[in-house]
C-alpha cells in the first residue's frame, strides 16, 4: 500500500461534545509503526467562501468581529453547507445572506484543507461575478460591516499584514491570478 | 468605541473538554444588539510555520497523514508554540525536528489566523534561510517524508490543487514575492 509508512488507522472513536458548532471527537488511532495513540479533532460540514467581483471591478470584502480571536477581521463573505449540500447551493444563499448580491456566475479557484491539525473542514473557494444587489439578510447573531476595495488594494492587504484570515488571504491571491492570466 | 456595532462581549466561559492537544470552552456573550448567544472555540498556543530554503534553491516540503481529514498533506515544516514560548525560539526547535536542518536566519513574512471560527490559533510564517543538515528527531507519533521542490514548482503545485493546506499555500506564495522583490 503506498503511504503504508505515514497512514494512521482509526481503532475506535469516542464522541466528546455535540455543540452548536463543534462535534468533538476523540479517536485511538494505530500509527505506522504498529503503537497506538489518540487523536482529537472536530467534524465540520464543510464551507465555501467567494471572492465576489462587484460591476466596477471592486471586490466586495466585509468586517466582522471573530469571538475567538476576539478581533474585528477582514474577510471574504462565506458560510457553511447544510448537510448534505452541495457547495454551488451553499455558495449564493451565502453571498446573498452576507452581502445582498446576486451572482450570475461562480468559478471555482480551489479549495483547502484550513485546519488540518484538528478539524476535517474543508472549503471551496469561488470568484462570484455578474453581481447584482438585492439585499442582505443575516443570521440573527451575525454582524458585518460592508468593506469594498480595488483588487490591486486586496492584494496589498492580503500581503502587509492587514489581513490574516486564511481563506481570505488565499482567495485573494488565487483570484488575482486568475483574472491576470485572463486579461493576457 | 469603535466598532461596537461588531463587537461581541464575554459575559461567562465554560470549560468543555481538555484534552492532549484541544481546550474546548463555551462561553456566554452578549451580541452587539444587547442580545446573548453562545460560542463554541478552542484555545490553542500557537505555532510557527517554516518555508526552509535549502543551499540548491529548492524548499523543503513535507509529506504527513493528517488523520482528522484522513488524508497524506503536502506542508512546509510547522509547530506548536510550548506555553510562553515566542515564535522564534519554537521555529528553529521544530526546523531540526522536524526536517534535520538548522537556519542560519528566519525572516518574518507574516502573521495568519487559521481557524477563526472555532480556534484562537495564531501562526507565524517565516523563511528559513543558511541551511545546514544537521539529523532529524521527530516525535514518538509523528511521521513524515521529506519532499524537496524548486520555487516554481511549489508555487504550482500551491495554486493548481496539488495543496491545499493554508498555511503552506500562503507560506509559498509569500515567499515567491519576498524573493522576487529582492532579486530585483
Amino acid at each position: 500500500m503506498k503511504d503504508k509508512h505515514l497512514i494512521e488507522k482509526c481503532l475506535e472513536t469516542e464522541p466528546i461534545f455535540k455543540g452548536r458548532l463543534l462535534d468533538i471527537h476523540r479517536d485511538r488511532v494505530r500509527l505506522p509503526n504498529d503503537s497506538e495513540s489518540t487523536r482529537e479533532y472536530t467534524r465540520h460540514p464543510g464551507a465555501v467562501a467567494m471572492v465576489p467581483l462587484l460591476p466596477d471591478g471592486r471586490i466586495m470584502l466585509i468586517r466582522q468581529f471573530r469571538y475567538p480571536v476576539r478581533k474585528v477581521m477582514i474577510e471574504l463573505p462565506a458560510g457553511k453547507l447544510d448537510p448534505g449540500e452541495d457547495y454551488l447551493t451553499t455558495a449564493p444563499r451565502e453571498l446573498e445572506e452576507e452581502i445582498g448580491y446576486r451572482a450570475g456566475e461562480f468559478i471555482l479557484l480551489g479549495e483547502i484543507d484550513p485546519c488540518v491539525g484538528y478539524s476535517d473542514e474543508h472549503m471551496w473557494i469561488c470568484l462570484a461575478r455578474d453581481l447584482t444587489a438585492t439585499t442582505n439578510n443575516l443570521d440573527r447573531d451575525e454582524f458585518l460591516e460592508a468593506l469594498p476595495v480595488s483588487l490591486p488594494e486586496a492584494v496589498r492587504m492580503a500581503t502587509d499584514g492587514t489581513i490574516t484570515d486564511v481563506k481570505t488571504i488565499i482567495g485573494i491571491l488565487w483570484a488575482e491570478r486568475y483574472l491576470s492570466r485572463k486579461a493576457r
